[in-house]
């Protein structure tokens, strides 16, 4: 069985060195009260014991288990309740919540170094804290001040849950076609009807009350993506006083058996009539959906990083350990029978593609989260309008980026193990089956890639991205380790965006059919600004822990020797347009 | 639940057209007599039936039961001993066996074309079927001719199977250091001692006998690969009649729970003392085992093609009917709620990549299989040599190459489904996790790409890859479509290549530090190889049948557009060199 132990000192160089987080909270009025460095680092080691200690331990058995489903009821593998008490009776849920209704009030640079370990730890569990989390954001952001009042609390303290009803069986991606409908009723709430598929936690026996954010028409609403409002449709209903009352009309009808996650319950879930709460206005609820969608894009995005830590963790530490000929220079291991494979050049590229890939996109993660913050709490509107594009740019990056790599990571840490790896036993395939579904929810991945280009780019007039460029231009001029292959990538980018804007103009198909090379494309260039500016920290501090900045370097190198030319192959297969993909007719695929 | 259908057009293309295997049968003497396209033809339909009707429906049930295990012994799911009997009654086990002993003695080319639609219908039944295939061409070329009349028959006829025993727990890559132990005996025969593991098909309830080809030492064997012998070892004694003896002392003492292939039983094999026959010469037996490891090689390699088959087949129906969200050209079907997401650019990319990479891989197989038709069955000595060393050279190509692809050919499927592609009902998820093991057994793709860079270019002088270099310059010659880009391509490989064989004397890493990738280049290359070709036939006939060409001269536009560009990221990536995977020490990773 392998452990997990979170990488608490990259976490603390990323967190402290690389970006600085404690003397930003501190310029940062609302956040220098609640937290410092060392309230940070205390909360990480916490953090590390419970994932750790806790919650990893229930993966491989939540996974042979899955979830029951009896009677309407699903139950949650064993060891899930009990580990769900202490989880929520920590606050974990509410860390980066409203402190207003209970929350921790955390920054979101903290709050997402948590889900990576988290994620690594067990990406099922994972799934009823996150959904719940970013139901809190929605309902914070949208809802009135007495359904905060009422709901908040007990979510961020985890007594409840959240999820979030979108997917119907015709329409997933293309949410405008959605038929789910909300009826008035005479004293201001609605009858919601409709079936939702796919619902992560729509049913569980963790917590008492799970409180749905449901999308839905009302009547007379505009036909398409304009007509969709939002409500809030409790399990149970809950009256005034916050006691719970009779069960709400809602109910699970089947779960999904999945690849993987099999201890998240997938619920297909009707709803008849049940009593719901606007949320925000009507017709308005697919931009306040979107508070909860981008939270978790963010999240899911870090299921991929977490998924990658914990498979490289376990491929390294068999690699040290697995003794499987001899080396090409010669014998190391001259007393045993043959040399720990990690001596070969090609163990190493494995290893340290997943290295490079996942410390570059805990890195990533970590920026995202910063500018998510100064988005929140900066003072200066400018400042926050600045960060609100970055996060508006980078969200999608972030998302599909670390989970395809999160899958290339995982795929790799596999093929470590050799037979071994395609075994349950050692827990490598459970990862790379727990991760595909990071690729393929909240959004896939290509509609990721388009909102990347369609919107945050071409749209844009690719003001965002020149925000980011002039930031690494910026950092650029303190020449940092790979300064100019950095800026030869960001150039390449930059020219590629150029062609990709022109052609925009002329064929309707040409940011469809670049999307999803261009995504990577920039998920490259970004990771090569990441690993310039950890480069940067390690060269300087070099003296004070050798052993540990001279890692970050060989790593670095190895990105930039070994990874970063990807950029070649994707500036051209996007350069070759879209003509291609229209030469055959549908009826003939 | 998916249907699959075996892609007999594009077969006959590949085998008639492109290739012109009947006029080669033609003059060979001893395929003339066996085999004409006719016969091709009946068989590959034949094939077609059985594969769609009578296996393909097991693929879903035998994945879902697995294989059960009790008093040690195993049993297959329900339906395989009844489609077992139907197709060794087909002769199926033994289509391209020796005539003398009972085999069907058809061509090489034909036979891969039938093993893809095995595989595509049923990864799990095919190994039953592969492993005896395998085993009987080592029995053939190794044993004695007393071996060869008493267990060849019963093994083409499928009334017993075979297995191939070499791993053991601490020695899988590295053969060299397995300690199983043959004594001899009175008789001549040998007592067979010793564990091995990861054995398909070690025992299953499909055959009345079961023949393993064990791996293992003679009593003062020298240390090392040049120290193992090759063993038969029935699983119940075979008397000198035929008739059924003795129990063996043989057993099965576990299955494994795996990621996929599940109705395919991964045995924990125990010898205690078994009988076992000498196959070949003492301390041969690693050159004779390669007789069936490198026929193993070329078909798992198939398997990739098949999963991406039928993974294909799957998304592009799925493609055509699903409606969600309006074409960027405007909406293409009015009167629907949206448009068929086949009218998506990212969506076609998708497809076409499949499309590409599994025509693209079918048509290499089949030059494959045509060069070892050649090296068997030529008259010519030197025809006969040039075609073995063309085969030697290819297949760690087409085993890594189509796996590798295999896979990505499947998520990408399985992502043309978004959410419905994670759950088991359609049949995407089990590919992805039925492929993943083609990457892994029969040696690594890692250990692969050792071989062909190692052994078959840079040992080898690159004499091999001239002769192939040689043989595209030819064709090219004749000025077909695309033959610009072939060539480029070619002096890419070509190219690198000299730098690498230069690297090799300075650097002993150099060849696994670059390995993987340089095998991926030389993939990329054979099918920009084998498009030009296809791209030929399809133009030259164009008008015969319009809309079938017209799609090979599609697909193949979008080969050399977007996917041969990865070649420049590959030649970059190896030129990077293996400095920077020997940065890390082993301790730091």
């Amino acid at each position: 069985m392998p452990e997990f132990n979170a990488p608490l000192r990259d976490m603390r160089f990323v967190l402290h060195e690389v970006f600085q987080g404690p003397a930003q909270w501190a310029r940062l009025p609302a956040l220098a009260a609640t937290v410092d460095g060392e309230t940070a680092d205390a909360i990480l080691e916490e953090a590390a014991k419970i994932t750790g200690q806790l919650i990893a331990p229930l993966n491989r058995s939540g996974d042979e288990q899955g979830v029951g489903f009896e009677a309407g009821q699903v139950t949650t593998p064993e060891g899930f309740k009990d580990a769900w008490r202490t989880y929520r009776e920590g606050g974990w849920v509410g860390l980066a919540g409203n402190p207003e209704h209970g929350g921790m009030g955390m920054p979101k640079m903290l709050a997402v170094q948590f889900e990576e370990m988290l994620y690594a730890a067990n990406c099922s569990f994972s799934l009823y804290s996150a959904l719940s989390a970013g139901c809190c954001l929605a309902i914070d952001a949208h809802a009135s001040d007495s359904l905060r009042a009422l709901y908040l609390p007990r979510l961020y303290s985890g007594e409840w849950a959240g999820t979030m009803c979108l997917t119907e069986p015709h329409a997933g991606t293309d949410l405008g076609i959605i038929r789910s409908k909300a009826e008035p009723l005479v004293d201001g709430s609605y009858a919601i009807s409709g079936t939702k598929i796919f619902i992560t936690g729509g049913d569980q026996d963790l917590t008492e009350n799970i409180i749905h954010l449901v999308l839905a028409r009302l009547p007379d609403a505009p036909a398409g993506p304009k007509g969709i409002s939002l409500f809030l449709v409790p399990k149970r209903v809950v009256n005034d006083d916050g006691s719970l009352g009779v069960d709400n009309a809602v109910s699970c009808g089947s779960v999904e058996h999945k690849m993987g996650i099999k201890a998240s319950a997938t619920c297909v879930m009707n709803f008849d009539g049940a009593v719901g709460y606007l949320v925000g206005e009507p017709n308005r609820g697919l931009a306040a959906m979107f508070t909860m969608m981008n939270y978790e894009r963010l999240s899911i995005g870090i299921q991929g990083i977490g998924c990658a830590e914990a498979s490289y963790q376990s491929a390294a530490a068999y690699a040290r350990d697995r003794l499987q000929s001899r080396a090409a220079t010669g014998a190391q291991a001259k007393d045993r029978i043959a040399d720990p494979i990690i001596v070969h050049a090609d163990v190493r590229r494995m290893l340290l593609t997943m290295r490079a890939l996942t410390e570059g996109g805990r890195a990533f993660a970590t920026y995202v989260g910063q500018q998510l913050d100064i988005a929140k709490y900066a003072e200066d509107a400018g400042e926050r309008e600045a960060a609100q594009r970055l996060v508006a740019l980078l969200t999608p990056v972030a998302k599909a980026f670390f989970t395809d790599t999160g899958l290339e990571s995982c795929v790799l840490g596999q093929q470590v193990f050799g037979g071994h790896g395609y075994i349950r036993e050692w827990g490598q395939e459970q990862l790379v089956r727990d991760v595909r579904i990071a690729q393929i929810y909240e959004g896939t991945n290509g509609i990721q890639a388009l909102d990347l280009l369609g919107r945050k780019v071409v749209a844009d007039g690719g003001q965002s991205l020149a925000l980011l460029a002039s930031e690494i231009r910026t950092f650029c001029e303190s020449e940092p380790p790979y300064a100019a292959r950095l800026l030869e990538a960001l150039e390449r980018l930059e020219s590629t965006t150029q062609w990709l804007r022109e052609q925009a103009g002329v064929d309707a198909n040409a940011v469809g059919a670049a999307s999803v090379e261009y995504l990577h494309l920039f998920g490259y260039v970004a990771y090569a600004y990441m690993w310039s500016r950890m480069a940067a920290v390690a060269k300087a501090r070099h003296a004070d822990e050798p052993e540990f900045y001279e890692a970050k370097l060989a790593t670095a190198a190895f990105y930039f020797a070994r990874l970063l030319p990807r950029t070649l192959s994707l500036q051209a297969g996007i350069q070759a347009g879209s003509a291609s993909l229209y030469q055959l007719d549908a009826e003939h695929f």
